[in-house]
């Protein structure tokens, strides 16, 4: 089976008409390309939930910072409509930069709250590149459902944000993180990491490992939880933590006890590579998807 | 004929999904209610142009600045679904500023280059409020047409780059100005006007209609045109013109001389309203609307 490669959204339109028009459910997952495990997850689970399953590709510059790493991000097209086809994908949507942004684009989507802490900080813009080129694919692809990695935790929660207040007619489902065998989640970006760089940036999985357990001992300090992130972190000379908190799930507000679902999250450089991770808090609650330390 | 009252945006995508399911065409006329001939213009293009006709009331809070009239916009809500019954309306959305507005709301849709000039300079926000509150309207009613006034002309202009920018799948159809027999443009503020300030108002379209005169005698210097239109206005002391200005008529950037469809537009304060006016300025059409001074 060969899938359907739009490169403009007219194209896409057209494709996914009749598909609409039948009432047949779209399902929509929006990537940057150089595709792995963790997005080939919310693909599987996008088909298995609608009848149509689209994957957009774009290396969004929007979202990108001036020192940030838009020209250096790994892309590999051949080998994404590869691993696509075989997922049975129905439509691939590759536009163009030129495709998306009118050179006198002049409307942005911002959002005001949850994008000022953890990466929000250090990467002004990137919430607000985010959220306006999905909002764009939204309306191009008008699927009914789209499919977010928890891995991107932030993301996730200010699209469905985004979706409650401008009333998207989308629900947002978020996916589980996908991990390499000894605890790496993936990311397109651990392609920067050279041998010991990707030796150092396991310590960043280890100690949310470790922060874990102490959670599921019964520690609800979040200074007590990232004291122990940030000791097995700096163990390694190779890995400089950008941030390490514990935030509340929804809203990402400070949590000064975890009473309700928190989420512990942590921006590392470790090498090239600026990788994130996290771990969802549930009192109550013990996962079983997370490799213990 | 009675027309379907809805409240919550919920009812909304519930009275209108079998009509969307059955392939429908559906017209939507945002509104702040206290409706004139101007509105119901636009509600009879939307019926001839569309199987269903939906209009929106929603005196939208976040496009008023502080010291504005949100407080005192004029409402008669009785009298406009009488109004819009007689027109056949289909369907008539009246949501509380709860029902669009979470109090920890933290995404707005911004326009940062139409919206910095004429209105925008003295209304700072108003235009970001606009395209908000115009995205949600369109996500909940998901209309394949949506109707606003000429008079209103930036806004209709940004919206439009709105709709192109963000890739919403809307038609944006502008339509011409309503005026009083004697040109004053219609407006829902034009019930602030006092006796005295009312025959004041007459001026700002009398100078509109005598800058169209130059216009079509060839003065092609905005400049010049300007200068008629200060003279007439500045002969009513009860007017205070806040800007009159020539305009590219699509992306509202300055124009040195009108070679192609200009705009003129002109705000002004007259007693306790201000009020908004404009013509377009076509190289090689005459308009036969407009009332001749």
């Amino acid at each position: 089976m060969v899938v359907h490669l739009a490169k403009s959204a007219e194209k896409v339109k057209f494709f996914l008409n009749d598909a609409r028009r039948s009432g047949l459910a779209i399902g929509l997952v929006p990537t940057m390309g150089f595709l792995h495990e963790g997005h080939l997850s919310l693909v599987r689970t996008a088909r298995e939930d609608n009848d149509i399953c689209a994957v957009s590709i774009f290396v969004n510059p929007l979202q990108f910072g001036p020192s940030e790493d838009l020209e250096a991000y790994p892309r590999d097209l051949e080998r994404d409509l590869r691993l696509l086809s075989r997922e049975g994908v129905d439509l691939v949507f590759v536009p163009e930069v030129a495709e998306l942004y009118y050179p006198d684009r002049s409307v942005l989507v911002t959002e005001n709250l949850l994008s000022r802490c953890l990466c929000g900080s250090a990467r002004p813009g990137h919430f607000d590149g985010v959220c306006t080129v999905v909002l764009k694919l939204f309306n191009i692809v008008r699927p009914d459902r789209a499919y977010f990695g928890q891995k991107d935790y932030q993301q996730l929660q200010i699209i469905k944000r985004m979706v409650r207040d401008l009333n998207v007619p989308v629900e947002i489902i978020g996916c589980p993180i996908v991990r390499e065998r000894d605890g790496l989640a993936m990311s397109s970006r651990n392609i920067y990491l050279d041998q010991p760089a990707r030796e150092a940036a396991l310590s960043l999985s280890r100690a949310l490992g470790e922060a874990r357990s102490l959670f599921e001992e019964g520690e609800r300090r979040p200074d007590v939880l990232l004291s122990a992130v940030r000791r097995t972190v700096s163990s390694c000379p190779l890995v400089v933590l950008e941030y390490a908190e514990v935030r509340d799930a929804e809203d990402l507000s400070p949590v000064a006890t975890v009473k309700k679902q928190a989420v512990l999250a942590l921006a590392a450089r470790v090498g090239r590579a600026r990788l994130i991770d996290n771990i969802l808090l549930e009192p109550g609650v013990t996962c079983s998807r997370f490799p213990r330390s």
